[in-house]
């Protein structure tokens, strides 16, 4: 198909298409003649998990390049394609140093391991749990650090889930990798949503009418 | 104290932290002479909260401000600010306009329902799980669709725990305002990094022989 029926197909404006082009995020059409290019299902597919990357999981254009680059790397394994797309949804904290960050560091290993979980050391979601150790220490909210072993089982649970989800599309290894990387990326983002909208019911019924008593006090 | 006590105290330096006062995120010091003003402990704490959200909650600069402003607001209900928390941290999904968004979104709200959740209609985050239905069907990935009801459980279990150590601390409203705050933007952040450490674990136990077999092989 031309550039205009792919556009037509996958709800992307043509300009939008020609920019995902050159910025490398979707393979190039055959080219039929000079001016005109040819492009199949794969493109319609491709164009889907783009917008996929970039708009529900907000990944900037290098990360969702870099994500896609490891998905069709045929010499990448799964798991580095997992730690490929864990890094482009967990940019590396800011202003992290010094020996308080260092503890905090091994700390948060430290309680990786004793969960037993098989984790290789370094993964920017270790960072990202010894940054909150520290911040939420800094900020006295102990209650919240008291949870961790909660927010851990539920991680589990979901991700034993997904997984077993996943893993009954063994036929096909592309679509295994595709579907490891979207776990990541749209299972964070579908697992935030459920747990504002989860935050919002727990604190209407928890304060609502304290909330209520307040503003007719204040 | 005086700014570079301040800025010891809060380990933040001297030019960041006068660039937070020209951005209206930390309250202005004392002035005891045109060019001297004095901090006290509230500016070490809420110092402490800026960087919470800037540094681990990822918010911008303006998501920052309009949350701190929501905190310092007398007569707004925890209700208001926890709105104000979430819209910091869900950005409205782009590109979402016809007649298959309104559906997407009719089809988030009935489940929302369904579940019993007391969310107000027009959530972001309701927002971002329609988003999140019309992505994954696009994308063929009906598995994790298929999950819905376990990621609302885990989400439902955490959030009451949540509420319930925020509940706790009854004894004074400001502290309780900034803990449910904190809760959205934080324990966004600490579910993600579980999940994502989880996933790893997962996702080794289940492939990391695969994977090898497949690499050992390409």
């Amino acid at each position: 198909m031309r550039i205009g029926e792919l556009s037509n197909r996958a709800g992307i404006p043509v300009p939008t298409i020609k920019y995902y082009l050159r910025e490398g995020l979707l393979p190039a059409g055959e080219l039929t003649s000079p001016n005109q290019a040819q492009y199949g299902e794969r493109h319609v597919h491709r164009l889907k998990l783009v917008r996929a990357l970039l708009d529900t999981g907000g990944l900037s254009i290098a990360s969702a390049r870099s994500v896609l680059a490891s998905i069709d790397a045929p010499d990448v394994s799964l798991h580095e394609t997992l730690g490929v797309a864990q890094q482009a949804v967990s940019p590396p904290p800011t202003g992290c140093a010094g020996p308080q960050w260092q503890l905090a560091l091994a700390e948060a290993d430290a309680w990786v391991r004793r969960r037993g979980w098989q984790v290789r050391p370094g993964s920017p979601a270790g960072s990202s749990l010894a940054h909150l150790l520290l911040t939420l220490r800094d900020l006295g909210q102990d209650g919240l650090l008291g949870l961790l072993d909660e927010y851990a089982a539920a991680a589990e649970r979901l991700a034993a889930a997904e997984v077993d989800v996943l893993g009954r599309r063994t036929g096909d290894p592309d679509h295994l990798v595709e579907g490891v990387v979207l776990g990541t990326v749209l299972g964070d983002a579908l697992l935030a949503a459920m747990h504002r909208l989860a935050c919002e019911d727990a604190s209407q019924r928890a304060f609502g009418a304290a909330a209520a008593e307040r503003a007719a006090l204040g």
